[in-house]
């Protein structure tokens, strides 16, 4: 499979004044995804806090198209886009299921930095291995 | 001046699909609040680091008894309940001065931890000062 | 079944400085868990929007004892204490599954209003027998 | 003043277990910047209201480029970039003031919307003007 999916509902505190999801949420949609895709694959959570690193986003980009509702089925998908030593693209989709329209697309660009000291740093191979495995 | 009081419009993020604020961001609202009082009273969050010890809350309350919406002007209070060694009871309200109305009240109690452990400890003297100054 | 258990990792978005997760979100888990419930019992929620009401909260109440990190499995429960005319307590537990210890527990008081014009309301006998199946 | 500047203290809520600023909430701090701006500049908000529109994005981008932790004061500044009939673009930046860095910088695309319906609309003189304030 070349990319992975996830599905959940809308929650309630996920909306806004206008009844629909406010557009941060989407973002956190999409982190919300990927962590559960890191926990199939082996959990990078674990080897991250092993290894002192983490991948915080240095860009990220959503468009907007289709509003999503409380209780609405969401599905995500997100698949690699580009894996360099020291970064990774992310692209993301964000489906409303239950009206069969896209809501929102975008990307994440992610680097790897060492905890301490917050510096840039070259993604350790194994950690390398579980992004492939989103192509 | 017994107890310290805040200020702050209602931002459309903390709304929800019913247009209210969403009951969790009331205590959110008084966190808030209490940050603002340890910056006035002299930088507890420094201290903490400096010390390594934490406030988590073991227990809070909160009525709720009319709406906020987006615009409207909060006015938070907050105030010492109870100090003991290695706790601390701080009562608050939020109002919602746009409508003329109490919005929420309620309390958190807060125990001093060492972050490295995650152990109970004494409240510094330090610390007990600027809490002091709630009452 | 006496009660609705539900089951869910803790997000990276739901941790704060201290890498647990904030105290806030333990009330979230708790809605969230409702609207499992809800979901699951039949769609408590479209019956409201067709009938024009709603379940605000007039009360919550927290105790906390021990914290969840950034890939705990939760798992809530949630069950009724109390149900009246107009009114329903639900009672709360959130269980840190990972560490095998209980993180908080707690309670909420709910109770209907029609949403046009916020005023209070009798429960429908319709959602009244889906609050009955929390029992 | 060819743009609004807006200045307040990173919140304890708004970190992540890293003890940074998640990066959802860059994305919320500018929001919560374009209300002050409104509501300096006459009330967008009302206007709307009384007037049945809304300004969803419909694209968000942003840009990482240092922390803000928990006390820190941000300063937020936004100005527009382009105003069409039916939409505006505004950039926002992110300072980090307590250490002297920029934190985050990106832009906004909002379009005009009829919220009964959803449907795009043209922007309203009124509040033209008041957009044009950003100029």
């Amino acid at each position: 499979m070349p990319h992975f999916i996830h599905r959940f509902p809308v929650n309630w505190v996920d909306t806004d004044g206008l009844a629909v999801v406010h557009f941060s949420n989407y973002l956190r949609y999409f982190e919300k995804t990927e962590e559960e895709f890191y926990r199939s694959a082996g959990g990078e959570s674990s080897l991250m806090r092993e290894r002192g690193i983490a991948f915080p986003r240095v860009e990220v980009k959503c468009t907007y198209t289709y509003p999503c509702r409380y209780g609405d089925i969401v599905q995500t998908e997100i698949w690699l886009d580009r894996l360099t030593d020291r970064s990774v693209r992310i692209n993301f989709i964000v489906k409303n299921v239950s009206e069969d329209r896209v809501s929102a697309e975008g990307y994440a660009v992610l680097v790897c930095v060492e905890t301490a000291g917050w510096k840039a740093a070259v993604i350790p191979d194994e950690v390398r291995e579980i992004f492939e495995k989103l192509r």
